[in-house]
């Protein structure tokens, strides 16, 4: 058995998340072990993610892990995932790894981009890739608040409610805002050692507010202390948002 | 009668180009003419617009004209406009000129933006909005060759044969490409006093050709002196090509 990692980028927007469903609707998951068992003379390949980004969220470095019988040559292998996988996945690189590598269960640091389109008319080519805000925005009070989620914090009141994960510790070692002003972007960038469900939508979704003045820049210290969900703004749609990158420790 | 002047964006994926078709196939004349109509207590307004971009190809900077009986609230007119059209399209600007402006027949320089992805993996997220050449490319060779487009020339090598216009001559005033390396993308830019039928396809499609080596550095200059589309290379597909902005003279 030889276990292979993959970096893989993919368009959300006609996938429903990356993981399986039941009920066979389109999942990236899916697809992946579909041309796996393609090219493993038709026996299942199983695909584990890093992480299960949701319906219409987009990857640029998606990292999953999958296991072969034998030692394919890493490049051909690349090229015949890469152009059997659909148009909408691109697998950008593979490797071999040692057998205990697993991508979601190692420790990892992930980076998420959020790319919120501000222009006053919307950039009908990103329609898909960023969400549209065209509301005013005061921003620096945003690069104010979004120092507040550096560290460690218990992020219980940014995630979904009814979430099933009992330990909301988590730390954010970098979260900062650019505004592209050619393009009329802010893009928001967020590494952590890991992220709750919807965490990244709902801390954009809260930053958003803060910058159109109908929360105080104090929100964001507000929802960690309270730990309730309420205090949030609302959830940014997945549309603009990004896995970018993961980094796996040592 | 009150003459408007508009400047455009449109995502032209699902458009059949920007000209209205006999047979009414999806068009970004038709729905901008439909959503005209409504906002004029239906009655019929014609669009006229600069440039009628092929089929796939997407318009930052598209200037369009119409008339209407009465004098609008600009930002008002635009918003209506903006928020009734189609998603894939989008109402950047809208002015007040006179009477005898024409979008199409006063004078005016074209940019044409042409975008090539030329990562190993493409970008799945660029596929309806740059051209895939995964293959190898010395741009120090489009480099050299794009220098010979630029000046006035007679472009019929360069357009698709059988085409109804007889003066082709035409001058570049800008010819030139970029290498964005992060996101391994080449950008073409042209600017000319107008353009001919695919006339930029077809020399993007050549200085691919001579890129990848497969032509010589002279062969832009052949095709011009030839005016023979057989020396050309192929015609780059429209998902890479942005009509970027129109410049007015008076």
């Amino acid at each position: 058995m030889v276990r292979y990692k993959a970096i893989i980028s993919y368009d959300g927007t006609l996938f429903n998340g990356f993981q399986r469903q039941p009920k066979g609707t389109r999942t990236v998951q899916e697809e992946l072990e579909k041309t796996l068992k393609q090219i493993n003379s038709g026996k299942k390949v199983s695909v584990h993610g890093a992480g299960r980004t949701d319906a219409g969220v987009h990857a640029y470095g998606q990292v999953i892990h999958f296991d072969l019988d034998d030692n394919r040559d890493i490049e051909k292998l690349r090229f015949a995932l890469d152009s059997q996988t659909p148009e909408d996945i691109a697998v950008v690189t593979v490797e071999i790894v040692s057998e205990d590598f697993h991508a979601r269960y190692q420790k990892h640091f992930k980076t998420y981009e959020f790319l919120v389109d501000i222009g006053r008319s919307k950039n009908p080519m990103m329609r898909h890739y960023a969400t549209s805000y065209p509301y005013p925005l005061n921003i620096a009070l945003i690069k104010l608040a979004i120092k507040d989620l550096v560290g460690q914090h218990d992020f219980t009141g940014f995630t979904a409610s009814g979430s099933s994960i009992e330990n909301k510790v988590r730390t954010i070692s970098k979260a900062d805002v650019i505004f592209d002003e050619k393009r009329q972007f802010l893009i928001f960038t967020f590494t952590a050692n890991g992220f709750l469900y919807k965490q990244v939508r709902n801390m954009v979704g809260t930053l958003l507010k803060i910058g159109n003045e109908r929360m105080p820049v104090g929100q964001i210290a507000k929802v960690l202390e309270s730990k309730n969900r309420q205090d949030a703004g609302p959830t940014a749609a997945g549309n603009g948002l990004y896995l970018k990158e993961i980094i796996y420790e040592d």
